[in-house]
């Protein structure tokens, strides 16, 4: 795709990231994905994306219609670069693509001795409380804390009830959803996964209004507002679509999709060793916190992700047909071997 | 209770602020609270709170035992000074006590065209999912961002399903509560708005595992540990209580209740005016989004209390016969005379 190296890399890191900590739906899954955009030149290979503005503790990044996966990387180091200097650094992104899974991008921050936070934009399936109309991506918040003998604190999270990727697990096995993942065209409660192809649209976390799904609302539009509006990407339902075969939306108010980046140095607060030492007191303390009947134990923030990657880092990662084909389909396209079986 | 008179300028601005926009829970409903705690010698009115640590971005402030309604003020104004210079700014406070309603202190960053964020833990009465056992306050978030002719965009929100001030109208009102709200202290649903009294707990945002509570609870933790464990105030199931009767934690690993503040400059990323536009633009465009069969339009985060700050700053605020009777005990104590009926 024209890409250089230091991008190819960036890309095939931030893709394989995701299938090691088991979130299928955004590793080498996507990768046809990309190469459609590709094609359909919404994406360029050859991206010159760079900080087109900057404060002491602030950057607005252009994404130059690159890979999402390769920018974020980068912008992710300025706002590094940007607190070590000034205590924090705040990067919004426009100009950029799907950057893949948000949790990676924030974990940079860790050896450090940083805190981490990385949030994007995404195209429009989520409906405000009291609406039938897609406004919102999925629009996920990552934050990852450092620990010293603890494992860290990484929360990496869909500001609806259920990520799209999980209505998707359902369609494949053919399975109804939970009810208050989504809703009809119409608004009314429906346990139909294929009901976004129907018109219908995901909900906000919290589900309904008695439940808190305002809540959710206003995550998902804090995301929207700090990923694409302060850096000048397109928001709301004008946020560019993932499928190449969707029309772009008309009337763009701004530059493709939007992220936004934090870095908070932990000794710009207090001794890093001294905070350290409490996540793991404060991380020893949840995991023992009492488990309710039926559970064996709590979960911090993180786990589920860590103990699937010690798993797959050991017995390799299961990838299935239609992306075994679809990964073939692109090797054969680009003349690369793809080294299935291995 | 030996405030100055900005201190005690500032506390009542925070607590008619409450009333005013409508969260009647945490305003003068709450003055007789605060004494108790003075009263138990758990709240200074005379606190010496300042900066102690600062680099460009950020800093930490000591609350020094004073009034959080007081102490909060103090330092967003600390998080605005330090974005006027660096971008933004973003302050930790440890050693305070409750701060009233978060939104409050992030809309002080609107008239300096600066996005306000404030955050506090609070006493422990939220199970993490799959546990029974209290281990976050409801924990708050709030965000502000100014806009050009609409109103600002303010999200104010407890990352519980419900606020804890939600299930006291129940009580009051002896009505259930809906289901997802609380769990019984066998980690069963309840639908008893008196279930907390009970060993109950109140559950995170997501309600259960499948409705997403890992994520509310993740956020929960979030605002924890950058309230309290950036600048050293104690945190989890050791948060300190409101109630002056109940018990301080044993083993504090920090001072008192910690806050978290931020202050981001618009034109840190781009030129404020062209920024607002965007805001106004966005906000009709979420105004207009299609509406739900039986809901007349869709709402923009703060909307509700901005509607209810207009029909009481023209009618008045109603204040309940149990609070007068609070409130007149409180100007006895203290000689002061309430102009009840005013």
């Amino acid at each position: 795709m024209g890409c250089n190296d230091l991008d190819a890399t960036r890309s095939a890191k931030t893709l394989l990231s995701a299938d090691l900590r088991g979130i299928d739906s955004h590793g080498v899954a996507r990768m046809s994905g990309y190469v459609r955009l590709w094609e359909a030149k919404r994406i360029k290979g050859d991206a010159n994306y760079k900080v087109v503005y900057e404060t002491p503790s602030t950057a607005v990044v252009d994404g130059d219609a690159g890979l999402g996966l390769a920018v974020a990387p980068f912008a992710m180091e300025v706002a590094i670069a940007k607190a070590r200097h000034a205590g924090t650094g705040w990067v919004s992104v426009r100009n950029s693509n799907h950057f893949g899974i948000a949790g990676i991008h924030a974990m940079m921050a860790l050896e450090h001795d940083m805190i981490g936070i990385a949030m994007t934009n995404a195209s429009a399936l989520v409906a405000p409380t009291f609406s039938i109309e897609r406004m919102l991506g999925t629009n996920p918040i990552a934050v990852a804390i450092p620990a010293l003998h603890q494992p860290p604190f990484v929360a990496d999270f869909a500001t609806t009830t259920a990520a799209n990727g999980k209505l998707e697990l359902l369609q494949r096995k053919n399975e109804d959803a939970p009810l208050g993942w989504v809703q009809d065209k119409e608004g009314g409660y429906s346990t139909d996964a294929n009901e976004l192809k129907k018109g219908g649209s995901l909900l906000p976390l919290g589900s309904d209004r008695e439940h808190g799904s305002h809540k959710g609302y206003a995550l998902g539009s804090i995301v929207d507002i700090f990923s694409a509006m302060l850096g000048g990407a397109s928001y709301g339902p004008w946020a560019p679509p993932f499928p190449a075969y969707v029309p772009m939306p008309q009337n763009m108010p701004g530059q493709g999709l939007g992220h936004f980046f934090g870095a908070m140095r932990i000794d710009a607060f207090r001794p890093a060793e001294e905070f350290k030492e409490h996540m793991d007191n404060w991380i020893s303390r949840f995991r023992n916190a009492k488990p309710a009947p039926g559970h064996a134990r709590v979960l911090i923030p993180g786990d589920p992700e860590r103990e699937m990657e010690t798993v797959r880092r050991k017995d390799g990662i299961p990838i299935v047909g239609s992306v075994v084909a679809e990964l073939l389909a692109v090797g054969e396209r680009f003349g690369v071997e793809v080294p299935v079986g291995i």
